[in-house]
């Protein structure tokens, strides 16, 4: 499927849209295949104890594969999170970028699924996985 | 099972161990059967569109069931998420409090489960629900 | 919402579209807040240890939620599950028929969700909880 | 990490473990990365419309990942699923068998996440996805 923004584009896109998440996620690839989005980890993602909250790595996962729709449905799309899930299986280095892996699975004309792994930059097992569900409501 | 707590005692400690939560979430009452816990509703929980962002809403769930375990178990007992599925089903108000209504569905040696109903204060209908997995670590 | 069957007339036309798990299933009950189905374990639904098969815990969780938005909707309406997450929480007990409680969350136009608990008959604590999603799709 | 077994002995293992699965499922391949089973799809695997069943896909994906984490853990080795997340996304083809490429995420000293994603036999787009966490009891 032809993507309908390059990175530049896309993220100048997310930016207009989500002005509140510019600081804290950035797109560091696409293609055909997937998307990778980067959480620009910061004081204010930490819990105490030294690690990357529960709440910033959901907003991770449901950026990077609200990120990876908008790429292939382009400007006017709308898509809404009515499903996920996530299992968190390590515990991220509080010092690290987060970097989540998207993946497309279905593209529907009603429902688009995808899912993620997300990794602390630098290491080889992944911290956390999720697969979430979007409805895209028709266009007006 | 007796309850570690008053709402007022886990209010103090939930402020002590998670001081940046202290003004987004308050605990209305609990129970034998469970906890019920509102988000504080304010701009920084926003989307643009007038609606609670989800990670606003997977905060209050996961905080509900923590504060819920905690509730059980007492001051020394640690518990770290290991699994979450959330469906959002309805669009919540902007101008509303979020109230969860958490029960426990088990509390093991290993695993604790519960879920949690969400709904913006006074409308009927639930608009997103969560389950979540907890492993208790051994004590040290 | 008013109920489009009764108990007998939704169990004659759950045998009539799914014949095959006709001695699988039972309706116990149902009104304006959920249906009651049960598992009539016997040996098919057993794993050696002697506990009911998780195959099984599915199939009653999502045959006892279809009837549910049967329930509502009615002889034409169709559904088909999208999205299921299950928690399995205790060993279910061999010798007894598992019940199902199951609640209608939403129902909307193109999407429905429901969830479930699951108890091994006699026992007070759920063996096992599910939530599922249906997409309806548009009638012909 | 090296497995504990090759496809012949896993397979044996299973058919010693599960007689009763014995028809429905075989092993195909299995590495350091993951293993993939099929489902070896028959009429009692079929739902009326002419589709594989949701608990068929449940059973398959369960038998997938228990079988990966057996083929590192070795035959002493118990896991109990606790957790299951589910997308069905296509309709699988009633003619064909269904794959299951399983991969490991973690194996931890308690529990093990792993995913699956499915497909009917010569299509390229998977017709479902699952996640499953295990607990894994201590050895006697």
């Amino acid at each position: 499927m032809a993507l309908a923004f390059d990175v530049a584009g896309l993220t100048d896109y997310l930016h207009e849209i989500f002005p509140q998440v510019k600081d804290d996620f950035a797109i560091d690839a696409m293609d055909e295949h997937g998307l990778r989005m980067r959480l620009l980890t910061a004081e204010r993602h930490l819990r105490p104890g030294g690690t990357v909250s529960g709440p910033s790595m959901f907003a991770l996962a449901d950026c990077a594969i609200y990120a990876l729709i908008l790429s292939r449905l382009g400007r006017e799309a709308l898509a809404v999170t009515t499903n996920c899930a996530l299992d968190f299986m390590r515990k991220p280095a509080a010092g690290a970028d987060v970097i989540a892996e998207a993946r497309l699975l279905k593209l529907g004309r009603v429902l688009a699924v995808a899912d993620v792994l997300m990794y602390s930059e630098g290491m080889a097992e992944p911290v956390a996985r999720a697969s979430m569900t979007y409805s895209i409501p028709p266009k007006r």
